[in-house]
């Protein structure tokens, strides 16, 4: 993030004490929501506060912007460049009642998921997941935190399918794993705030090689929407120190399971093989 | 699962369609949701799907128990010892009409956190947080689709905590990775349906040695709750043939949230040192 | 390994003192050598360490047995169990001077290469070269220390085959890696003494579904042996706690530049695809 | 490799023809063992070929070099940067009889130990084993191929100490996994050509922290060697297109004997608790 940047955040905490009522309405709720408000009109946000636009005008006045849709513009930057780590721990003082943590994060990634089935394009998911029935070959790749949303349905789309490979850091590099990549391939990549740039190189190798690219991210304003020729968004901001990658599971479980309702007697057959061996080798608890 | 409680849904799914209106309703309920069944009486269960409590009792000897509690607990086991994946897929048929699968999925998952939020014990979690500072070593066990879930919750401990150990199967097996546990120890056990027999093997030696046990599972009658100290539950049910993992990532959210806000100092240190490497080796996109 | 076959080496211990000069070489050659031991004649053992075959035969006398063939079967079935870890730190004394330890451990090691040079069977390795380009899919399973030898395989595979697949203890268990194993694919299965059961029973389950097994082991006599339908040997014993896997690293790296002869242009064009991105993304040092 | 460089090997290949006998002999020796070459005079290296120096200092003119020195720098200067893999395909003739692979392979494993035991320096591999002893947290970092190298001197590290950590790419950066890193530490570095970047990176950073670093790589030239405090060297040369990590596993045993050595009562208790447990879950083969 560049400095002009950071500043927005600071800059809106040091005047608001010196804010009016109404500002101070504006200040918190694009504080703990500049990802919403980066693409609400002044006149929505104000709505959404219960303050006049003029206010919401006069508020990006106050803060040096010359007219709102400087400040607009300022805060979509902001999403894509997204906050430090160490600039959300400052931000998070809503968590710091320790004995609500518990209830307002679980909320929190409820409303995560709300938004993500307001905002997600089902029109796109058809597509997505006929590209997984297309493919020669399934190449899902995710980093960093990122790995785990990867590895878990890579568990899955392994058991339905013959071509599928998860692609994380390892004894081979990523570049090694995908070095067949080619046009009749599709490539998942995986990649919330703040955005590896390893996968985003990567992503933009396998787009050169010709492959299909899906996108699992967390707007459409996302580096990853730039290069993806499908993407799929779900919501993974919360208000402390840790994004959630809760609704991008619950994404994951629905391509999972709409998947395998196509495949029904493959994974019936796969599972009854497995249910065979599992018993045999007592991989699991509860059998007699 | 032994031969008995397969046949009590066999049993339900043979005699459906010469079920009286009412009892059908049952049916159906108890197939999608045998879980919040089994602890529901026989007026409650009536009041769920508007019918009598006469109605369901006959439903019972309709099924060949001797009474309604007879029914409960044998539904009671079908939940410790889970349906094979073969027998969920035949009964996922409401996931069927693929172009519902998306929503449908994500409001399950929803639904699966609001009953997190319902049933989980806020005193317990308290207690967790607190034996997460009180540990000499911390170690966070979860084998196969768990093991998503203990990378997850271990990569933001080790970043907070200088004694996390993350245990999964890999080049040294798991007693060997636990090897010197002891009674300042904390192990936290994560294992869903269908629960692996080696996690249970391992947390009971772990609580051999006299380390405190915290489980993360799906509930008070898993077999994790029987050896653990404390138990933190969260829904991962789901009527098709995946269980979800959405609840238990959001619940494990909560738990990094609270350790973290307690420890802002600690982190913001980390984090400081962090960024500075990572703009340094330039890890992440977006920054200038 | 049952109590019989401990109490061969405790009582070759336990009776060392009263033993003629003669028979004291025989118990140290024997104490560190029991696996070439093994498989020598009363005659062979004899000329060995110096002594008449008649001594040999009045040791085994000694030790309890009734003839030297017998002792030799019970020196067989050793190798088979193989001694437990603590049984070997008792015997390993001659690493106890500590600044000896060094050149030790790499003579040793030399010695293994060696003794496997002269015991391989170039045929049967021949054999498995051609069989990795026959297969359709290659699956290569280690698991616990053998974990290491299978990645560094399957690393090198992977730059050169398009169809090889690396099967190791994670998320996914070993079986459902290989679920779909069928009669054209091969299996490398790599295991080392002690044998983990796990490699054994996953072994046994492609075998059975027709898949062409290769076993990299350390003797014609270990178990993996008798699943496989080729079986390279490279030896891995060393008189101290730790089996070494030097001799049976070099041996995998026979086979890799076996394959990678037959394939130079297919890898000259993935290495020159990879250097181009490695300089692009700065992986090396030293380049300009 | 700048051009330069791989102008020389390029050289020597086109003019190869038009040499003299004894200048051919020159030629070979140089492409196959450019790492020894370039640390020999004029006169020794004449000697090992059984030419005359002068006829060494002819063929430096004829490649355009004024004196040997100035050709023996730019041998230096290429065992740093290394040769990309596709010129040492090209450079691999001698492995293209099939037939002869599996013992060359072999036996140039053991020239590697052989000259590993010449060159290392026993004093520094003591200081080393003391270190271990000494740190207050021992890191082991190996990336790419070495990752196998740092596992494996983890897995037995782990079984003897309770301070050891294994750094390798995956969930958490390497930098995250040493975050903490400080003044009693030690970090044991493993690195071998092509050196990576990341490794080399993650050491200096290290070592700005204050930690005793220990590089394991091939020669006292290797870019690891000029940041850590002790090296030890282990030959992975081999003409054709792998390195071999046999004689740096080698050298890895060795320090696990010593130190193992050293804490032969705390292995035997740590090995007769696992034993049990191995026992009970039948973890290897053969136990009855």
């Amino acid at each position: 993030m560049n400095d002009e940047h950071k500043d927005l955040i600071r800059t809106i905490q040091k005047i608001y004490p010196r804010l009016s009522k109404g500002q101070k309405l504006i200040a918190e709720f694009i504080s703990n929501n500049y990802d919403k408000a980066a693409f609400m009109t002044a006149s929505k946000l104000g709505i959404k506060v219960g303050v006049s636009e003029s206010t919401v005008v006069r508020f990006a006045n106050t803060l040096g912007y010359d007219g709102y849709p400087k400040l607009q513009r300022e805060l979509q930057e902001l999403i894509k460049t997204k906050l430090t780590t160490v600039q959300r721990l400052e931000m998070s003082k809503d968590y710091s009642n320790e004995s609500a943590v518990l209830k307002k994060v679980l909320k929190a990634d409820m409303d995560n998921i709300r938004a993500t089935i307001e905002e997600i394009d089902a029109e796109v998911f058809q597509k997505v997941v006929n590209s997984i029935f297309d493919a020669k070959r399934i190449y899902i790749l995710g980093l960093r935190s990122s790995t785990t949303l990867a590895e878990y349905l890579g568990f899955y789309l392994n058991l339905i399918h013959d071509n599928v490979k998860v692609v994380t850091s390892g004894v081979s590099d990523i570049f090694e794993q995908m070095i067949r990549v080619g046009k009749e391939d599709l490539v998942i990549g995986i990649s919330f705030p703040r955005y590896s740039t390893n996968t985003l190189n990567a992503l933009k190798y396998t787009k050169d090689q010709g492959a299909l690219v899906v996108g699992i991210t967390d707007s459409q304003v996302s580096p990853i929407a730039s290069i993806a020729d499908y993407t799929l968004t779900a919501r993974s901001h919360m208000a402390t120190f840790v994004d959630s990658l809760v609704a991008p599971l619950s994404l994951i479980n629905a391509l999972v399971v709409a998947v395998g309702m196509r495949e029904k007697d493959e994974i019936t057959s796969t599972f009854d093989a497995l249910e065979k061996i599992w018993e045999k080798h007592n991989i699991y608890n509860g059998k007699k």
